[in-house]
Order: structure tokens, then sequence, then C-alpha cells
């Protein structure tokens, strides 16, 4: 099968059809690139073999209760199952998981991906393969609501890069600001938006999306004393940060990694994520794919089969 | 008067005595240096002016309810009066506040003190002038509660000087672990504690009060997923941050600084302070109290009058 891999270059090859061995094998339709992927490819957390974690599915084998031929979306995070947190059903901190496509299992920019079973959700027909490869990051966005609540908070995004829009989308309802560098962007949000040296504080909460050490130091300006800055992106390397900064305000710094996935499909319908894909090219140009995701004014690009 | 000032250098010169010009004046009889201090005299926040934010005095003048002759120690934040912070009764975070000693206001390193009437309050005869300067560290120290409540959680301070020592006095009731260098100080806090090699996590709460780099990597390295860094320590300059480890482990920085004021006089004759006393001078040898200050095994030095 084809396999877009990390190895000492990042490329697509053929490789053999994975073997179930236990879990579920899922022929992929559809998978989208992420940042996290590009800079996996640039040696981000030193990540070796098959990218991707945004897909949608058919079950092709070993789907447990959900019958092969089912349209799917996986849970990335495989955790072992039987430690405290897997036991919860929270196996996004599990101590031993694996995390397609990211850290120690391969992932989804091929023709098939293996995953446990119980990481396998349906997806309703209402909803297309272009809307469903949207439930990953989806559901990181609404993750933020789980580590910040937000009720009546006077709210910014920065960044509208893919993840800052699918961000205000998702916050949509509690009528955040999103701020960015470019107009032809930020219209796509259904939300108020500035140019990014137009923006004026205080807020009492910032999302940062830009996965900048500039993003990081405008967050600190634009937030009220004993505010909090929701930090969302990850990226390669240390970040100088005025910690000084951070204490003498009294600041709540929030990680916000993964969300659920169940409640992120439920919202898909309901949320215009197709305003945000940029191109959609065979897996055979895989490669190509990931030098136009880094183009500038390009925001998701999808891989078919 | 005598003052301890930062100008080109930091010395002990002759000044006049400050005018009370609608404030109250306090003569100051001891007060503490602070790693603050000595972070101010190498340049930290580009204060100039007399150094001291932590002191025990007696009313001279304009004291309002508080008459002439009353033993006080004094919040050091001086708001505005009429921002909604400060209506609230918390100055803390006025955005034009003044600081005693640290921000465009005058400390307590000399033999009278300004302050805002208001900021005053007395203190009770069973509280000795040693244990009364300790009163605003103390307030800060408390003050992490206020951020980040603790409720049963495993908690770990990092950082044995006497910032971290008096973290751990003030919280013994909650059983944290100290780490640190040096088990000479170690063992002046009521609660176990373990050198700095020898530290295994997991915990929930770690609180940074050693202010350097290495201790903040240290604390996330034992906290669990979701787990919270209390930032305490402000010191110069940027941090280099994983900001990575902070997302993918959905960690909650909380910066920490100040606490109140009466709630710590409440709880002073329950804290073993005078462990943490190394030396006691007269403010006629300020300059070099400031330098024993930085020895190792250094903790609190007090000048008297």
């Amino acid at each position: 099968m084809r396999a877009l891999r990390v190895g000492d270059r990042t490329s697509l090859v053929e490789v053999p059809i994975p073997v179930a061995d236990g879990e579920a094998l899922v022929r992929v339709t559809l998978s989208g690139i992420c940042n996290t992927d590009l800079e996996l490819a640039r040696g981000y957390m030193g990540f070796r073999g098959t990218l991707g974690h945004e897909l949608v599915g058919v079950v092709e084998q070993g789907g447990g209760a959900i019958p092969n031929g089912t349209r799917v979306v996986c849970e990335i995070n495989a955790g072992c199952g039987s430690c405290a947190l897997c036991l919860t059903g929270d196996s996004r901190h599990c101590p031993t998981r694996t995390v397609m496509g990211i850290v120690g299992r391969d992932g989804a920019h091929a023709d098939y991906v293996r995953i446990p079973a119980r990481n396998l959700i349906a997806v309703p027909d209402q909803i297309s393969d272009r809307q469903a490869v949207f439930v990953e990051p989806l559901a990181a966005a609404l993750g933020i609501l789980e580590r910040c609540p937000i009720s009546g908070e006077r709210v910014a995004i920065i960044g509208d890069g893919k993840l800052g829009l699918l961000i205000a989308m998702a916050l949509a309802e509690h009528r955040p600001l999103l701020i960015g560098k470019h107009p032809s962007k930020l219209k796509l949000a259904p939300v108020d938006s500035v140019l990014l040296d137009h923006a004026r504080g205080p807020f009492d909460i910032v999302i940062e999306a830009s996965g900048t050490a500039d993003g990081f130091t405008l967050a600190l300006d634009l937030l009220r004393p004993q505010g909090s800055l929701v930090l969302k992106s990850t990226f390669a390397g240390a970040t100088p940060v005025d910690a000084a900064r951070i204490v003498v305000n009294e600041i709540r710094v929030i990680g916000s990694r993964c969300g659920r996935f169940a409640p992120a499909l439920a919202r898909l319908p309901h949320v215009s994520v197709d305003r945000l894909i940029s191109d959609q090219l065979s897996i055979d140009h895989a490669e190509q794919a990931l030098v136009d995701a880094t183009k500038p004014g390009v925001l998701k690009v999808l891989l078919a089969r």
C-alpha cells in the first residue's frame, strides 16, 4: 500500500498492508494534513513512521462491535487499557500510550491504518467525508472548554491559520475576537476579527493558536491581570518566556491538546469546516501536498484515495 | 535619614526624611532583605530608589484610624484607590499601582517610609518584630492557596531557599514534599524533604520556588499529566521553556505573586519564621548585608535601626 513516511526524509513509499493483530484495520478514505505533520517531518519528537492523524475511513476487519464496511473516525490516542486513566475512559494521558501518526504508531496518510477497535466511532450518514475528516482538530478545539470553561468572559484567539480559524468556529457562541495577519483568512470565521497590529486588550482569556513566541508575548500583552492564556499549538524547541510577567500579573497558562471525539462529531454538522479546505489531492501526490500545506494562504490540504 | 538606594550603584546614603503629604509616615524598626531586592539591585524592572518591602515599624504621623506610636506592618501595593480592583479592596493588580521598594515608590531599608494610611495593619502585642517582619513573604506564600486551592493533592515544592522554606512552613498542613540541594536547609522545614537528584513524581501540584530554569524543567518532569505548576519566584530575563510539554501534558502554569496581609498576620504565631533568620545587622551595614544575603547557606538577613 502507499504510505507517507518520515525516515531520513519524508516520502511516499510502498509498504505492506498492516496486519490487524488484534486491532482494527481501517481502509482510509480521506486524510487531512495538520501542522503537527509538518513539524514531525522536520524532526519534532523524533517520530519515524507513517504520518497522519486526521482521517475518515471504512472498517475492513477487526472492528469489534462496529461491523466491517462501517464508515468511521478514530480516536488517535491508544492507551494501555488497564491504567487508572484508561479505566476511566480517558486514554489521552495514559503514560504508555501510542498516538496515531505521532508517537510510536503508524498514521493515516496511507491506504490502511491499524488502531484498537475501542478507538473507532461510526460516522452518521448526514456527515460527509470532507466534514468527518475534521473531527480530530474540532475535538482538539472543543477540548479548550474542558481545560478552561468559558462563561461570559472576554475571549481572544491569536492566529488565523487553520487551527485558529477552527477554534473560532468551535467557540463562536462565546463571541471570541479573532486576531491574525490575513484579512482573507480572518473573514472565514463567523466571529469578529482584527489585524494583529490593531489588537487591544484587556481580555480575560487569550487562546494562543499561532504557534509562535511572538504570539505568546502578544497574549501576555492582551491579558488582564489574573487572566488565562490557553496554549494550544505544539511546536519544536524551547520558547523564551518572560516568566516574571506570568508571576507579576498572576497569569494562568493552560496547556490544551486533545479533545473528545463523540461531542465533536455531534457538533460537526453545525461548523462550516468546508471553508477551511484549500485543496484535495490524491495520496499519490502526498509529497507535493506536504509542500503545498506550508505555502502562504493555504489552509487544510486533504489526501484522497 | 539613612536609606539603601539603587542608583548607578546600590549604596547606603543620607537623604531627607520623606514628607507624609497625605500619606502615613512610618518609622521603620526592622526590615528584611528579599531576593527581589537583590534582583532589583542587579537592574530587574529598572527600579531606582530605596529598596525594601518587608518591614515592621511604628506610625509616626498620618496613620488615619491608626494612632501615632502604633506598631504596624504595611501592605506594599499602593493602588489608585478608585479603579474597579481597588474598589473591591484588592489593589494588588491596580494598573497604576506603585509598589513599596519595587515599582515607583521608595522602600523600607531606611529610617522612615511613606505609605497610604489604608495600607497599614496594626501588629498584635504577642507578635515580635522579628516575626512581624515576615508578614509580607508569608502572605505571598499563603497567596498560593488563592490561586491554586489545595485539598488532598500530592504537592511538591522546589527550592530550599528562604522562599521555598517559608512556603513549606505556610503549607505544612497540606504535607508537601520539599525538594532542594541543601540538607542543612531542608531540615528547617516541618515537612518531608528530599534532595534534588532523588526527587520522584508524579505530583498533582509542583510549586517552583528556586527561581531557575532548571527548577521549571524539573517541575515539568515531576508533574502528572494535567497537573499544576505554581510559578512563584520572579527573576530577570527570558527563560527558555519547552512549551510543547505544557501543551502535550496539558499542564496548568499558575503565576502567584502577592498575598493578603491580615490572614498572614493571624497565621504568623504558628509559623517558625525565626528559623529562617541567618543574621541581623544594623542598617549602617546595609551594603554588607546585601552581599551577605547572596552567600551560600544564608537565609533571611534583617536590618535593624
